[in-house]
């Protein structure tokens, strides 16, 4: 499954888009923080984010955008623009028919660190661990876009994690009968090389 | 000048599109509210705001777009849709070069009926009255986009109505010169008539 993790801000959007098997480690395929002055019009600024999110779409082909939650009461001076930069990714995202999830920044700690009060540095540091990347991605929204993925990855494949369960059981089973008919054709060609032994 | 107010909502946007001369009553060209669903995703529904103004903006040509602007402290449960579906009118509007305005609801009240703290039948009212339409638009959403077209028309003139009143001065200037002319003009021929009633 690759997913589109989205950090959303206005002078900083974080992107990061990874790929994940359920039960396996994700992988990195890009990671990036577009910034946008804010100089400009919002208006021009979000013509930008909306560019650098077809792009990324377009691209990478993710089956699914992870973006953050925004609460209003968080942040009230930069809440507007980050409201905002959260809509242009679920857009972006509608126009391509790919689903969107949002998840909270506590749903996102708890699924990277087993906490949902985790500080930045830990969720940054276990990020790297998880991807199996040298250093801790910069800045914070990079890291945190790709948490974002990893997070979708791990929690939205909980139905295919069980159709994995049940096709690994059947798997077993498989084994199993194999190993069955494999014990059972050593057992024939025993009991004929004894019949044969016994003729000889 | 052609403005197109918009009053961002999720759930209903208000869209007014009025053309305004400094000075005169600016006249309606087009007003309507578009739905969208609560049932269906935040994507999809910016996706149908985003595909209305882009209409709007082609059809129309408007020089300006003027939207509500959002604060984060007021309706926390709609504020964020509210911050998206602005958001989706600046974009469209940056994508077609034309600046965007923000007006506050006071803003718009005052200009429109002389009080910051207007109630929504007066601003109502008072926009069926400016636009010389028999009825007040329904909703509220269809009046205020109007509301907010029209203040800008007439806040966003004003750089305009004081070149006019320095033409119009100018103007009585050039009158009062015409003026002096005449008179002097009467004054000599009245002159010449007593000139000549003295040599008859």
């Amino acid at each position: 499954m690759r997913v589109l993790g989205i950090d959303p801000g206005l002078t900083r959007c974080g992107l990061g888009m990874v790929d994940g098997v359920p039960g396996r480690k994700p992988f990195v395929l890009a990671v990036d923080v577009q910034r946008t002055s804010p100089q400009e019009e919002t208006g021009v600024r979000l013509a930008t984010l909306e560019r650098t999110f077809e792009e990324w779409v377009r691209r990478y082909r993710p089956e699914a955008v992870a973006v953050e939650r925004v609460f209003a009461q968080h942040n009230v001076g930069t809440v507007m623009g980050t409201a905002q930069a959260a809509g242009i990714a679920m857009l972006v995202a509608a126009r391509h028919g790919i689903p969107t999830a949002l998840h909270t920044p506590s749903e996102v700690k708890a699924a990277i660190t087993g906490s949902g009060r985790a500080g930045k540095d830990q969720v940054g540091a276990m990020v790297a661990r998880i991807l199996q990347i040298p250093e801790v991605p910069k800045p914070a929204d990079a890291a945190d876009a790709l948490a974002l993925a990893i997070c979708h990855v791990w929690r939205g494949s909980s139905t295919d994690r069980l159709d994995q369960a049940q096709q690994a059981a059947s798997g077993v089973a498989a084994r199993q009968q194999q190993a069955y008919a494999a014990a059972r054709a050593t057992q024939a060609r025993a009991t004929q090389a004894r019949t044969r032994g016994a003729r000889a």
